[in-house]
């Protein structure tokens, strides 16, 4: 079956949204989406940014909070930017990988954006991850096994990966070799994946 | 008749593709489109960049060029990168005001992009402008018109009032007190605007 890369951060609130509405239009298209956390972090630093750009220009962040308002009023879910923002999101990723393996990575990442974006929780907080993974069913202790060396390993070869596709942001998808960047392009690499 | 203003720079590619496929939907919707040219380099400086950020930011300059060529490829547009880019738009903004005041100023600001963007033509050429402008059956008289106080003063005052509205980039509409930014929000402004 055809596949996208979906690389999604999850301090990234259009990767929220996109997180929300990917899979029943992947599913609808006939799409298989792999789920690729990664961090924003590093490339955003390589840019010379220590933070988002949503804090270094506060015309685009302000906008940006609208939009994401009116995106997620269109879509019926909730939305709220974290205090602080952007939250620390080193444990989700790590975690998100390995629940990936567990096959239960995706409903994780879902869990960590709504309680992020739509309640406004400290999901940078070990506390906090542990509670969303025990209301998902699963054992707290995935929290140890994701500061395995070999997931710390898998993050920081998604991230470099993401970096030679050319993603500068995120959600980014790669469809048949395309890059595509942003919430908005989700519907055209499904189209281009199919190609 | 519900209207929306329309901030462009001629620099801006996704403004050409606005540009390109505006008045159709426009007009479908029921919606008057105020063509409102403005300048973003002063905008940008107060960002503390001195040239576009696909130049100061190459990964998404790279993609930029790439994502226009598809959306372009859509819209059955040609799409090129002028060299050297971004082209000085200053002569283009004020003769887009003149022409606007005389009923004619839609039809050179396409032919503006076109000229720049499919055909790859150094628009900051005051001699390439009023080549633009005669084969558009116009008088280049318009030129020197365009240098009046009146007109340079008009140009600063939208561009001051595009800060106000808190616009950090181009195309950018405001429908109904509500900014939206990108050739992607072109549809929602329109149904905002007849809300």
């Amino acid at each position: 079956m055809t596949a996208i890369d979906f690389f999604y951060e999850f301090a990234s609130t259009y990767s929220y949204i996109t997180a929300m509405r990917i899979a029943p239009l992947a599913q609808a298209a006939g799409v298989t989406v792999r789920w690729r956390p990664f961090l924003l972090g590093p490339i955003f630093k390589q840019q010379g940014w220590e933070t988002s750009p949503f804090n270094l220009y506060p015309a685009k962040g302000r906008y940006m909070v609208r939009d994401c308002e009116r995106q997620c009023a269109a879509l019926g879910v909730a939305f709220r930017l974290p205090d602080p923002f952007p939250q620390n999101t080193l444990t989700a990723a790590r975690v998100a990988l390995a629940a990936l393996a567990e096959g239960w990575g995706e409903d994780f990442s879902r869990a960590v954006y709504r309680a992020q974006f739509a309640e406004g929780r400290q999901i940078g907080s070990p506390d906090v991850i542990g509670a969303i993974v025990r209301d998902l069913g699963h054992d707290d202790a995935v929290l140890a096994r994701a500061q395995s060396n070999a997931i710390k390993q898998e993050l920081r070869a998604t991230t470099e990966e993401a970096q030679r596709f050319g993603i500068f942001g995120a959600p980014s998808f790669v469809a048949g070799g395309e890059l595509f960047w942003g919430n908005d392009r989700l519907e055209q690499a499904l189209v281009y994946a199919k190609r």
